[in-house]
């Protein structure tokens, strides 16, 4: 049978999502704590493979299991075998045509930023920070550029494997709470490091360093060296998955006040 | 001279406050750090010295120094020398009659607490955590009963040194914000463990343990055997010192969107 997780993660105790040699990746703690419940070998699927340092409140997995076993083993037995800083938060049967990855509509991340002349000590690893102030609206201008189906090549990583470089934006929005910038972003999928290397360059451009107009030339040049540098992964997180309704996945809850 | 400063803290990453015979202390770290901007070895009082694993928001501490330095070497100089989970936010020059600790009119308090069936793996560590529901409507009942002047034996920890286990509260609230309780508690000064003490007899009552009036009765009985166990530090936060706003010193930012 197939099920499905919820999970919720801290991405600075790991090193990514995906498993390694030495078995620091979070696939590696699930695995390992889901098989002492199986009873038997288990390989998850992830809806989104995070990379090191990068944060989860709802990323959502896979796996096929002969064990048959209640929700409460699953999330409460389960969690007994991790380490705090990666929890699941729910368990919902689904069909054998449910797929993690390739049944996901739509990704959404957002990035928590600090705008504050010293970093935040109780905070560090969860928010990312830029010490200069920045302007809301230059960069929601220079975000509104971004929406739409465009070739990201200027913000895709020397590493990205993804065939093709074009990706459609649904979501490509920047808000203020207080000290801190939200910035959020939703599609079907993303390029290597895109999310970061946009943030970076809506920095630059919230600074003052480059006008808004500057992430349309970005993306017309298709060269990742014009763009800002990829920014720090600490604010980073996959917030939300989208898929069909008739799954009948539970929700997710909101982490923070 | 003598120099306030304004400091933000992780409490999970030190042994406490105060000074250790180890260096694990935040003490420790920040007179040390200080000593290398000013050039001799400085000692530091603070406004409340808080436990292992208690964090602040809004710590105050002074020190005398023979060295001229600006506010930027104060902080920015300092911060290079510090673990990240140690950050100075300000630094204020102070007449010699200010005393961070005895020169504080109030101390305030806040837990912050998720309440949900799963702990958060983003913020543990940063919040405190409760797996059955609570009743806000109990809790706030019975926090009523804490305001005024109280012997508050029945939550003082055997090792408090306090010459008398009298205080007064001024503020003894709980609000609910989605998931999360948020406690918060002020006063001139107050005993050992006592807010996680009555943190943890509030959330007895909150979830049915008790009735409100316990805690009337808590107080009544002097006896620390009564009431619930200390509540985990995770989710305390020193987070507000009031002074003579003659003293002219810096407001503290919120922690958190």
């Amino acid at each position: 049978m197939r099920i499905a997780l919820g999970l919720e993660y801290d991405g600075s105790a790991f090193c990514g999502w995906q498993t390694q040699p030495n078995g620091c990746g979070i696939q590696d703690h699930l695995q390992a704590a889901l098989a002492s419940i199986a009873g038997h070998p288990i390989e998850v699927v992830a809806a989104g493979r995070t990379d090191t340092g990068v944060h989860a409140s709802a990323q959502v997995v896979h796996f096929d299991c002969l064990a048959d076993r209640d929700d409460n083993a699953w999330v409460r037995g389960t969690n007994t075998g991790l380490t705090p800083a990666l929890r699941v938060l729910w368990s919902h049967r689904v069909p054998d045509d449910f797929h993690a990855r390739y049944s996901a509509r739509s990704r959404t991340y957002r990035y928590v930023l600090l705008n504050e002349p010293v970093a935040s000590a109780v905070l560090r690893q969860r928010v990312g920070w830029y010490h200069r102030p920045l302007e809301l609206a230059l960069m929601q201008q220079a975000a509104k550029a971004l929406v739409g189906e465009h070739d990201f090549s200027a913000f895709r990583d020397a590493q990205c494997q993804a065939k093709s470089p074009v990706r459609n934006l649904a979501v490509a929005s920047v808000e203020r709470a207080g000290s801190y910038f939200l910035f959020t972003f939703r599609a079907n999928a993303f390029l290597h490091h895109m999310i970061r290397n946009i943030v970076g360059s809506l920095v630059y451009i919230g600074a003052g360093k480059h006008p808004p107009a500057w992430i349309g030339e970005l993306m017309a040049s298709k060269d990742r060296r014009n763009a800002a540098p990829t920014f720090m992964p600490d604010g980073l997180y996959l917030s939300a998955i989208e898929y069909d309704p008739a799954f009948g996945l539970p929700a997710f809850r909101q982490i923070g006040v």
